[in-house]
C-alpha cells in the first residue's frame, strides 16, 4: 500500500501513473488503451457528475440516450468530422462469434455474420444525433432542443495514460438545436462559462476561457471554445470544449425548420463535452510527493479518524468518542471514515490516507482523551493542530471551506508565475523550454506559423483569451503584425 | 401529440409500441435493433438509476467502470458463458478508417488497421471483471469484493421491442467475490431481495421471486434468481436476475485467495442485473387506453397544473394562484408543471399529461377562484375531486401515495385472478391459452419435458417460487411423480 515515492520534481510522469495506480484510482487493463476505474476513483467520478448534471439541469438541459454505434454512411456524412475522427474509429464488421473449427474450444467470427454496412462505435455523436433530430424538428416551435447525454466514446489511440488519454473514456456530450445563430452562439458560451465554474469552484483548478484556432478546433465546428487548465508541471490540460457548429451538421443532414413568418431556414447547432480527462487534471494540478489532494467538494471521504492505541480497551475507548464524533460530522453533510483496523498501525494508516487524499485527519490517542482533545491535520497544508475533541464538529465545516479555497488560491498562484507575457522568440523559448510555464505571445494568425512553432518547441497555441486586450504588436516566430497576444503552451 | 388509439384489449402489442413512442419515451435509430431513449423516458430510468444506486450502496456495494470491449480469448474462457453469448455477440476487428479508393467522399475499414485479436463488445462482463479481479485477489483479506457497475451492453437481436429487446441497452451488473460459498449464495439471495422490493415499491410491480430452471439459467451460472412481474395481457417479464455463478469464473480465470488458515481456494462469484427492460414492465404494468400510468415514485412530473382561460386577463389571474400553489407543493419535495402555454387547449394538454402518466391534475378556471377551489384528477382512477385551493397542497402528498399504494394493490389483484393452480393438461393449456395466466403446475424436473412444453403452448417454466410448499403431484405433461409446483407462462 506504501506509495513507492517518486517526486513530482524527478519524474512528474512517473510520478502520476504511480499515484492514480497506487491511491487506487484506475489501472489497465487487458484491453489495449482501456482503463478500469476503480472504486476510489470512480467515486471522485461520481461527484463530478452529479455536479455537472446539476448544472446542466439548472441551465435548462434534459438527458437522452443514442446508440453506441453510428452506421458509416451517417458518420461520413459530416465530411470534416468524419475525416476528422476516421483515424481513430473502433470498427464493427460482425454480429455473431461461432466456434472455430481449426481450434477447438476457441471462436472466430462467423463470416455468414458480416455487417453490410460497418458500424463505428462512436467517438463522439453528432452524426446519429443530428440523424434523429432531423425527424423531431418541423418548425420553430420544436426549437431549442437542449439534450445531454452521459456516455462512453471510443477514440482509438496508440499512446495511451490513465485518464488522459484512452481509447474508450466517459464523458458528457451536450447537443443542442436552436432557431438562431445568436442563441447558438449564446449556448456555446453559456456552457464554457458553466465548465469554467465548475473547474475553478468544484475542482479548485483556475482556467482560462479561450477560442481555439482554426487547426485546433473540433472537426465540424465553426468554433471550439476552451477551458485551459495549467498543471503542477507548467503544462497545459484542455478540460472542456465547447463547440458552435453553426449549420455544419443541420446541412449534412438535412435538418431545416419552418420559420415563425414563413420560410425554412437550417438548424443552428452546438455540442460540448468534459470527460474522465477532469480526473487527470484534477490529480495533476493539486497532489504532491505524498499522493493525492482533493478539494472537499470533490472528495468520497472528507473527514478520517484514526485511533491511536495500543490494546482492546484503548481502542474501545477511543471508539466511544471516535463514533460520537463521526455522527456529529455526517450532521453537517459530510462523509466520515472511523479507520479502527487493528491489523494496521496509525502510521501506516495517515501515509495511506495521505496517499488517498482525504482532506482532514483526526487522530484521537488515550491521553488526547484525558485532555479532552485531538489532533487536527490538514491534507493541503500537511498542518497539525491539537483542537478541543467538543469543538472538532462545529470546526470542521470551516476548515474544509478554508482547504476548497486554499487549493484554489494555491492554484491560482502557482499560474501567476508561470504566465510569461513575450516579446521576441528567445524569450519565447525560454518560457515554453526553461521556465516551463505559458507564454502570451504575439502571432500573426496563419496556420502555417502555428505549425512551425510546434515543430520548433512543441508548444501549441491553447487559445485566444476571451478576456485578452487588443494590443499592436509582432508576430515571436514571423515578425508580421499581431492584434493580440495567444497563450501558448505545451499541452497533455 | 394525440394518442393514437389502439387499445389494448385489441393489440396489446401495437398499443405498447404506439404508448412507448407517443408518450415520448424512446424511438428505433437508424442502427438496426438500437434504441433512442428520449428525455422523458430517460427521465424514469434516471428515477430508477438513482433509487437502485442507493439501494446497492446501501447495501455496501461501489461503483466502478470496466472496458467495453472484452478480447476474444478472455471471452472464450468461460466455455459455457461463451457458448451462451457467442451468437449474440458485436465484433469489433479494425481500429481506423480510411477513405474508400473507389468511392469518392465514402470511407471503409482500413484494412492495415485489422486487429490481431478481435474485441467482442461486451454482451456481460463476468470475463474482463474476472480477468481483472485476478489482481486484486490474494488472500482472504481482499474479500469480499462488491462491485457495481451502470453501463451499455450489446446483444445482437433479430427482431427487437423498444426497452423489452433491444440491441443495445442499458443495464447495471453487479459483479462480488467471496471467500465462501455460503456468503456467495446470501449476496445472490440479498440482491434479489433488494430487486423485489424496487419492483414492489417503487415499481409498484408485485413480482415472484423463484430460482430457474436449467434450461433458462445464465450462461456460466450454478443457478439463477429471478423475479418474475405479471404484464396485463397475462404475460410474464423477467424484471432482473441475480446468478450464484459458483467458482466457474474463478477457475477459468484461476483467480484463488490464501485462506485464514493457510490453503488457497478458488473464489466464490456473484452477478446480478437489472436493464432498461424495467421500463417496458413499468410500462406494460400498469398503463391503459388513455396512455401511460406512472407510480408516483418513478414519475418526473407529480402534479400538473392546467389553467383554463378564455383571455390573456383570466390567465394572469389564474398564474398568480397557480405558481402559488405549485411553490407551496414543491415544498413537499415534488415536481410540479405548471402547463400555462396559450398554443393548446385545456383539453388537448389533459389528454396530453394523461398520455404521459402525470399522477395528478390540477385544473383552475375562473369560477374556481371565485369559489376558492380546484379540480383535482387522478390518473390512476381517472376520478375528479373538487378540493379547497387552500387545502390542496396539504393534500397532494396524502394523494401521490394512495395512487402509489393503489397501482401495487391493483396490480396484485389483477394477478390473483390470473394465477392457476392446474392439475391436468387440458386445465394447463387452458390457463395459458385461453385464460391467459400464469399456471402452477406439477413438473418432472427434466429439461426435455421443459422443452416439450415449449413447443406445444409456448409456455416456459419462468421459476420455481422460492416459497413454494411441498406437495407431491404428477408432472402435467408426462405424468411422472413431482415434489412442487412451478410458474409455467407465456413471455416476454
Amino acid at each position: 500500500m506504501s506509495f513507492e515515492k517518486v517526486k513530482r520534481s524527478e519524474n512528474y510522469s512517473e510520478w502520476y501513473n504511480n499515484l492514480v495506480k497506487q491511491a487506487d484510482l484506475a489501472e489497465h487493463s487487458a484491453v489495449k488503451g482501456c482503463m478500469v476505474i476503480k472504486p476510489y476513483g470512480y467515486a471522485i467520478w461520481e461527484k463530478m457528475q452529479a455536479q455537472l448534471d446539476k448544472m446542466f439541469k439548472e441551465t435548462g438541459h434534459s438527458n437522452a440516450y443514442f446508440p453506441l454505434f453510428v452506421p458509416k454512411s451517417l458518420f461520413e456524412k459530416e465530411e470534416k468530422n468524419a475525416e476528422g475522427f476516421a483515424k481513430e474509429c473502433a470498427v464493427v464488421t460482425h454480429y455473431r462469434l461461432k466456434a472455430d473449427p481449426d481450434r477447438p474450444g476457441r471462436l472466430m467470427a462467423d463470416p455468414d455474420s458480416k455487417l453490410e454496412e460497418e458500424l463505428v462505435v462512436r467517438p463522439t455523436s453528432e452524426a446519429i444525433i443530428w440523424n434523429t433530430y432531423k425527424n423531431w424538428i418541423r418548425s420553430y416551435r420544436d426549437l431549442p432542443i437542449l439534450i445531454n447525454q452521459w456516455a462512453n466514446v471510443v477514440r482509438w489511440e496508440m499512446r495511451t495514460r490513465l485518464f488522459l488519454r484512452t481509447a474508450e473514456f466517459l464523458w458528457q456530450e451536450g447537443h443542442t438545436a436552436h432557431a438562431t445563430k445568436e442563441e447558438a452562439l449564446e449556448e456555446t458560451r453559456k456552457m464554457l462559462e458553466v465548465y469554467a465554474t465548475f473547474a475553478e469552484e468544484w475542482m479548485a483548478v483556475p482556467v482560462i476561457k479561450g477560442v481555439k484556432t482554426e487547426n485546433e478546433r473540433f472537426a465540424g465546428a465553426d468554433d471550439t471554445y476552451c477551458i485551459e487548465g495549467m498543471m503542477q508541471d507548467g503544462k497545459a490540460l484542455q478540460m472542456g470544449t465547447s463547440h458552435f457548429l453553426g449549420q455544419n451538421f443541420a446541412k449534412a443532414f438535412d435538418v431545416k425548420y419552418q420559420h415563425r413568418d414563413g420560410g425554412l431556414e437550417y438548424v443552428w447547432a452546438t455540442s460540448w463535452g468534459v470527460s474522465t480527462r477532469l480526473m487527470g487534471a484534477l490529480i495533476m494540478a493539486h497532489s504532491d510527493d505524498e499522493g493525492l489532494v482533493l478539494p472537499p467538494r470533490l472528495a468520497p471521504i472528507h473527514v478520517v479518524i484514526v485511533p491511536v492505541f495500543r490494546s482492546e480497551e484503548e481502542l474501545d475507548r477511543i471508539a466511544e468518542t471516535a463514533q460520537r464524533l463521526r455522527k456529529e460530522i455526517e450532521a453537517h453533510g459530510y462523509t466520515v471514515k472511523f479507520d479502527h483496523r487493528d491489523t494496521h498501525k496509525p502510521g501506516f494508516k495517515f501515509a495511506e490516507w495521505e496517499l488517498k487524499g482525504v482532506p482532514l485527519r483526526i487522530a484521537i490517542g488515550p491521553r488526547d482523551l484525558d485532555n479532552g482533545s485531538a489532533e487536527v491535520f490538514r491534507r493541503d497544508t500537511k498542518t497539525k493542530e491539537v483542537l478541543p475533541l467538543d469543538q472538532i464538529s462545529s470546526l470542521v465545516p470551516g476548515l474544509l471551506n478554508q482547504i476548497q479555497d486554499n487549493l484554489l488560491e494555491r492554484a491560482r498562484s502557482f499560474r501567476e508565475t508561470k504566465l510569461f507575457p513575450v516579446n521576441t522568440w528567445d524569450e519565447f523559448v525560454e518560457a515554453i523550454d526553461k521556465k516551463e510555464g505559458f507564454a502570451l505571445a504575439h502571432w500573426d494568425g496563419s496556420g502555417e506559423t502555428e505549425e512551425k512553432i510546434k515543430e520548433l518547441t512543441k508548444a501549441t497555441i491553447r487559445c485566444i483569451p476571451l478576456d485578452v486586450a487588443e494590443e499592436a504588436g509582432t508576430c515571436i516566430l514571423s515578425g508580421k503584425p499581431s492584434t493580440c497576444r495567444v497563450i501558448f503552451a505545451r499541452a497533455y
